[in-house]
């Protein structure tokens, strides 16, 4: 079957957050899935045959028979595909992104290796799309045809995108964050039930550092050819709980200027959008973000497959005259909007935009 | 067999906090149950024979074949107890404890219902057991014989504690605190396993504002007759997360004075000894706050049994830059150093120090 | 919008068997929700103003604004609908039923009050379609125009529905069944959290005399007017474990006749169609069963919305000395295949097969 | 500190099985740990340096600054223990432990490579504590001085024991068992958190072949210088289940004579006694099996821990008319009774009673 889509291929495509993307990508507008790279261990192999497929839903017909090719970049570049997906582990993509990108890939990785670089876009769709610009800089700097676009960590990214309308409307100064992260953010054996069932692990390796790193990247100002990072000071409290898929977090937030009542940032929560929606991207909710007025919500079960997994719920919304400001609960599907559905519309946004570099 | 144990007795006696009465008051060395109160469709019945226990512990063999009273004062003051210990339900406590106080019992309650009256006492016996005077003025204004003393909320108990030794060396401005509350905290049916499996529940009714508000009495300062509440601000978000025991609580705190470093901190925590310890009462933990330096602890699971569930647990101490001042987590057994260990220790510090009033 | 569709109802529609059907009915091509049903202290609110919705699909918009009647006969008749389904406990059910029967209503019941009744139809779509002509005998005997249809207990419906093609081929003679259940069989507040957290509850309720009993008429043989009850001997032990939905049950069989080898016991279970196939009913399962090769499989998170929840997997079917016959295991969603799915499909299969008796 | 017990050394030291071993021995009235031994890359270092120590209860102090030894033959022979217990995995245990038995060492071992040797004893304590005489063959079939001795899978034990007094009083002919079994069987890391949430695995390898092939052995006769196998057929299901300690078996009985009634059965459940009661020894319960009335139990998480662990318990047991005897329900704790603890009874049992062989 002939096809105009653009072709595109997964590293590391037997993990989970391959096979989320994998998933992800089933039936998409745009892309074809034309190369599944792995480990040495799984190339030569049909996927079908060396993938542990986690996910409830059964795995995409499309993928079964493909032959899996070694995670090296010969192999890649036979593949002649325009985008990669990364799925590697932090430690191993650092190298293979770069060889892909100066190869003239496009490179959308859900990896942490380039993500603080300074010529490397950090991008949430919503939140700061016009940073997607920085590819030309970084083009420029490394004199390659390709390019890295990273999206955040899925913390990051449920947080950064509840911050960016309460910074447009009344200016962000600090954050204290509470997170409760699932399971699934660690990978499929991650966490030992042995030592999370009736407990809470109150660590995740980085992540703080994360969460108070990205978070200035992403809500920082794109200026001619590079960032301004935001000034926002954020501290953060990590910790697993015993939850299949989606982080919940509780966000204390101070504002330079304070809302006139909670109504009014309900409202600015609700009618928040951005240019993934007026793009009208495949992958794009159509509100990224939903407020919930039920007192006892978001809840990871309920709440964490809005809108296909892409929105993030705020409910709980009160003042905190603490720091002076407000307080609320986020809720966002950590391996969907916090990982592959990010990377995804990345890609779609920068197809749709800026293809033409 | 005669003994000169003081006799008390158990309000709500058949319930989870009423069997945590009774297990802990098992072989204590002052204290003799000789008094169980329940709901009128109880009493006349034995204990055994109504009490559906749900402790892991066997119930003390010493209550089993008690007969259970209605809790009306007629029937309490038959028993002549000098103290009850009231594990009633916040509503219905407020009238009952009043009874008894005024028929010269010592009332010891774990109930929210007299916690922020000006005349109770709401203590935690290593934070502030001088409060314990507040009952002269509560004598005095009430004309009673008897006298209520409260312990407070769970969640408040090892946060409060947590912040003594912290206020007294450095003064504590601001705290925000993100918990994540045990399940024995809501009563046995309290939450039910459908709404509860591989979720958070973002929400406990009541809780947030116990926080805040317990908080800067307990810190307060006991002048002359009445207490003069401490201004720290405190800011809460609570969480119900599937753990059997214990609360875990990521505190933020801002301080007046910065310490030196993170290891005089511990030392504060470490070294931290009050009243309970000198007086060497059989409920004190010999150290009320553990430190504890695995990076991934407190953990509820192992460390809510810490000194029978008397001491409390603090982990990942370190800086907090965006409040100015420290952050760590904080683990402590809620149904025992959160309640009915608290009450029992507030017992034990009234009859050492203050019985002759 | 006028439509032609068979107006329907739902007695007890606020529980989460209720929610279970209005859920299961969206869009269902026969059947119209023009009346639901729940106790007194709802009647005459809109449903979306009482109802605790515990899905975590929404709340369908076509109920949302319907006004909830009380479940008495009087409110019920003036609904005019040709067909309820009933969602009510066992012990409302028995007498509710009735009354709507003798004025002319086809019950579908899920509830356990008429099971065992001789002229009762207890059916399973794929089981024992024929047995549907008892409404016949029902009629008869007591006089009725209307009639009440059942299906079995949720942990038989998958036990009965595996059962039938081994006793078509081999005969089945003896059956000894341990089950698994899920938290959602006992209803949203059925098991309290501080319960079932890191233990299991070896016992349920009326379960073993009911999967016992059930069994034996759904797999008897309609002759004439009655059933004439199978000679199956079935022994089990039912317990409740920490999971949301799906039972699973492990199953050991002595059959008659000895298969060849266990593959032909496979396709035996893999071919098996029935009636509701032949019909193309629109909740019919292309398969009922699925045979799943994977060894460490079914598992209730992966299998257990198969075919929308309306397949039953099995898997390690293996030879068994002991009875002299085979083992296996066996998952089914015990709210949908098993509860409203079931309903539903004996509905559809007496209006397409029976509605002119 | 001279003292006069005897030396024993733990193989696999820094694992669960070896921890619990630790903890269980624990001032021990026989033994002292004089020896760790555990893979090359924690060899040489003090055991409180590279354990990774998994239980609520503290690392023992005894054991904490222990240098460990490499697991090979030179270095334990160094050590001059007479008793080693080992908690290998069956892969590495057969050849390190039959090194230990030709150099004169009684190897007490949880490992299943050599339990279904013909000249190595399987033992429970309770069960079968004659056929420790098979020591004899062993040494002079294979010309060694020391011994192994073996003791059952976790789910075997407590199995084995609950039938052994059935099979004395009625002959037990066959046995369906469905096993749920926990966590801690598997490891600290052998089940993944997001594998197990919300789920059932129901399969568990090697599991249902060593209950259905080691009771045979168990129950068999010593015969002069063999084991005569029992002739009782076993058919298991074995499942994995989200709990951490204890597993809960669900028990069909087929007898050779039928009881009186229930009560009777109870009774000798209730009364059944054996050599490790007779002799007093340190580990044995007062009683091996308890009999719980409240039919909502035996419950893993409120009676895993009963007589320290070791000790089973029975409940719901009724009359199973299928198979023409009895069912019930036991739960017994996996690690303890069903692992270290049964190794440990082995060891005073043959301290005891066959020292001088």
């Amino acid at each position: 079957m002939k096809t105009d889509k653009i072709k595109i291929g997964i590293l590391g495509a037997t993990g989970m957050v391959g096979q989320r993307f994998i998933s992800f990508l089933q039936n998409h507008p745009y892309f074809e899935i034309k190369m599944l790279a792995a480990s040495k261990h799984s190339a030569g192999y049909k996927y079908k045959d060396v993938c542990n497929w986690a996910l409830e839903t059964p795995m995409p017909l499309d993928v079964k028979d493909q032959i899996i090719i070694n995670t090296e970049i010969d192999e890649i570049i036979k593949k002649d595909v325009k985008i990669v997906f990364s799925a590697l582990p932090g430690n191993l993509a650092g190298d293979i992104e770069n060889k892909c990108a100066e190869d003239g890939i496009i490179v959308c990785s859900n990896a942490s290796a380039h993500r603080m670089d300074k010529d490397v876009p950090l991008v949430i769709g919503e939140v700061n799309p016009e940073h997607l610009q920085l590819i030309q800089t970084q083009k420029k700097n490394k004199n390659r045809k390709g390019a890295i676009i990273t999206n955040p960590n899925c913390s990051v990214i449920q947080l950064a995108l509840s911050l960016k309308p309460l910074d447009d409307a009344y200016g962000v100064e600090k954050i204290i964050v509470s997170t409760m992260q699932a399971l699934s953010g660690a990978g499929r054996g991650g966490v030992a039930a042995f030592d999370i069932l009736d407990n809470v692990i109150p660590y995740i390796d980085g992540e703080e550092e994360k969460i108070e790193e990205e978070s200035k990247k992403i809500l920082g100002v794109f200026d001619k050819d590079k960032i301004i990072n935001h000034k926002i000071l954020v501290s953060a409290s990590a910790n697993r709980i015993n939850v299949l898929d989606g982080h919940t977090e509780c966000v204390f937030c101070q504002l330079k200027k304070q809302p006139k009542n909670i109504d009014e940032v309900k409202n600015i929560f609700k009618n928040y959008k951005s240019m993934p929606q007026e793009l009208n991207l495949p992958s794009a909710p159509k509100n990224p973000i939903i407020v919930i007025d039920d007192g006892f919500r978001p809840q990871p079960r309920y709440d964490r497959m809005k809108e296909n997994g892409m929105a993030i719920s705020i409910g709980r919304i009160r003042q905190d005259n603490c720091l002076g400001g407000i307080k609320y609960v986020c809720v966002g599907h950590n391996a969907i909007r916090g990982a592959v559905g990010a990377s995804v519309l990345n890609a779609e946004l920068f197809v749709k935009k800026y293809f033409d570099f």
